[in-house]
């Protein structure tokens, strides 16, 4: 465990804790990390935030393969964090072991359902954690907490030994304080090298996606946006979700088809276990499941169906080493206690956040979201997306950018850094 | 369930019939279909060939993704088809369900995993029928009963419902007796359309391939090259593995690499219910669990970072109307009674055939293998590889191949039908 000012049990970030030492030396050594607990760790439950589950599952023999990876690779693994139930809300209010700190912002909700990772990382207790990503699990909660947050391209981190949600979306993703760190931790998981290229060739802010976020976060996300004009000049350019994809589409589109799978998948990996051990819920995490067991699944092929013509169209449209910018949540971190729900309408907290996170869902999209903070120091989340299979393009982008900005802050705006 | 000259109970292909109508109009209308025992349709159990999983684990509440997408694209689904113990074997003899019956040769293993659903098809009984495919768990099955069997690209079609071995190479597999068929079924798995092109730009014909395949094999699949040469003329080339990679790779360095990350994730993925439920396995299963629990887990970092460095490799060289030409397995299905063991050397029958199978394990290639008989009547396989994601093209030009060849067989030779 790192030292920070902030103590382990002030975050409430971890199910569990140990010391798991490295089992070789590499581009890790000396990072420690944490693990949401829907990953096995050998000799633990995996727990998946919910009590029955962790009773009624047997003690994982080894560990995730992507954990041995970062093990191998010289990192020290100090435990497991806190989850939503069964990784199913974007919140991180867990009934049975409470809501880790977001310590940017004590009074909101850290975001799932990698809110341990995220507390875990934001608290300065790891360098980096793992978290998953079926529906934006690791970059919601990045966005709350001020971290980054990575999700990879579907497919390319293996999800051995992770418990399943909806595997046409699973993913593992990742959560650190700085993008050194991120790119270290990343290009192990992915066993990607450094990218040949790193300089964009078009960078698409989608207007419709900034469209859905809040004034505040809008504003808070102007100052980095035009931070990347400085940056990339020209290649910076407006367009729509509809225009890019040239199909007419829209974010509501996208995320009714995102949900359709999900909400299968989900009933299809959980269903028949929740109707055998009846397990107990916390009160907002029951409606969901009960949800995905009403869906029509008649509508799948249809989903499906359409969700691969989205793919296929952003991928034909979009060149290897493009990049989208969208924010990463429509809004601030929601305040403790009264949170939203998932059934709420179009303008409700859900249908807007699933509406930015979908993007990279339904187009098997790899994105980073970097920490950004508004006028009161509450962080929200820029996402930058590229092609899919363009992970190591991605983050070196990222690293590009972020260490050009910290640099020549004020130099940038004229410098045309690329 | 079709007519056949050969019963149900003769077949031994299924644990259990039923009767489970269309829930749409579409493409598949008037065929039907049986599901590998590893894929849930809604009331029953999920077996996996194993009494002690069936036994423990409750009944399905949701039919997997891809059984709602073939009964809404108008199939008829008649039941579900025996398979290997937990999908891991390629023989097709389960000491528990008995051997489905290879109507071509009944004196020889069907192949497994996906045993049944090759045995149902072969037998005539159904039109096709899912199985899965992880290390060629469906391509080996239709080489040895002489069906088309299709894996499709990793992660483009649905593993919703379908019980996980190895995530980073589980694929739902389609076999089917004619081309037309598969080509009809796949389409609706992964919504795909016609490809815009079905004209391959080369066909490299891999002869370290061939090399590892017995006589009798490369005999019968010589002709069908021939003929392959006659449609396509110079555009068909050989090469070999190391030399299309540039990396100076063979097939066992392939097989090497994809073992590792097999074994370690089937250990994550079942290690722990296996210690808890002490299952019952058959005499040969259980001594290749026992393999994947003894796998030093620290090699399992240096095998990914190999995987994606072959991964790469081949999708840097490969353009998407390119096509890879190799034997399904090297050797005709093997004689039952003494069955090859796991972990017999590299001249035997696992090691030939896993090296084969994990060349689109690895690179996450789709595969379609072409039924062909020996002199004797015996069947094989031959197969074609395209890009990874190029699954329409593929599927198009298998199509166009096998319709070409048997409308002009004798006239093909010179035309240069593409």
């Amino acid at each position: 465990m790192k030292s920070s000012t902030i103590t382990v049990d002030e975050s409430n970030a971890f199910v569990t804790r140990f010391d798991l030492p490295p089992a070789g030396s590499g581009p890790l050594n000396g990072l420690c990390f944490a693990v949401k607990d829907v990953i096995d760790v050998a000799g633990c439950k995996t727990g998946c935030g919910n009590p029955t589950w962790r009773d009624s599952h047997p003690t994982a023999t080894a560990h995730a393969v992507c954990v041995e990876q970062l093990l191998r690779a010289g990192a020290r693994c100090v435990g497991k964090t806190i989850c939503d139930e069964l990784a199913f809300s974007l919140l991180g209010q867990n009934y049975f072991y409470g809501t880790p700190l977001n310590p940017k912002a004590a009074d909101r909700v850290p975001g799932g359902s990698s809110s341990g990772s995220a507390s875990a990382v934001a608290c300065g207790l790891v360098d980096f954690a793992l978290g998953t990503d079926t529906g934006g699990s690791t970059r919601v909660p990045a966005s709350n907490c001020g971290t980054w947050g990575f999700r990879p391209s579907h497919g390319f981190i293996s999800l051995g030994g992770v418990n399943p949600l909806a595997p046409s979306f699973d993913t593992v993703g990742i959560l650190a304080q700085s993008i050194d760190v991120l790119v270290l931790a990343a290009r192990v998981l992915l066993a990607a090298g450094s990218a040949s290229v790193n300089k964009p060739e078009a960078i698409h802010v989608i207007q419709d996606a900034f469209a859905l976020a809040d004034a505040e976060v809008q504003e808070a996300l102007s100052e980095p946006l035009c931070r990347l004009r400085g940056l990339c000049g020209e290649r910076v350019t407006k367009t729509s979700l509809g225009d890019l994809a040239d199909d007419g589409s829209n974010f509501a589109n996208w995320a009714d088809t995102f949900c359709v799978i999900q909400w299968a998948e989900i009933n299809s990996c959980l269903g028949a276990w929740i109707a055998d051990a009846k397990p107990k819920f916390g009160p907002d995490i029951a409606g969901s499941f009960e949800l995905t067991s009403q869906l029509d699944r008649r509508c799948v092929a249809d989903a499906w169906q359409q969700r691969e013509e989205y793919f296929r169209r952003l991928h034909e449209v979009l060149e290897s080493n493009d990049l989208l910018c969208i924010p990463t949540t429509p809004a601030l971190a929601p305040r403790k206690g009264n949170p939203p729900v998932r059934t709420s309408r179009s303008g409700g907290y859900y249908p807007r956040t699933l509406a930015l996170t979908s993007l990279a869902g339904i187009a098997r999209l790899p994105q980073v979201s970097l920490p950004i903070v508004d006028e009161g120091g509450i962080p929200a989340g820029l996402s930058l997306l590229a092609r899919h299979g363009q992970d190591d393009f991605l983050l070196e982008v990222a690293k590009t950018i972020e260490n050009n900005s910290a640099a020549e802050q004020v130099l940038a705006a004229s410098a045309n850094t690329f």
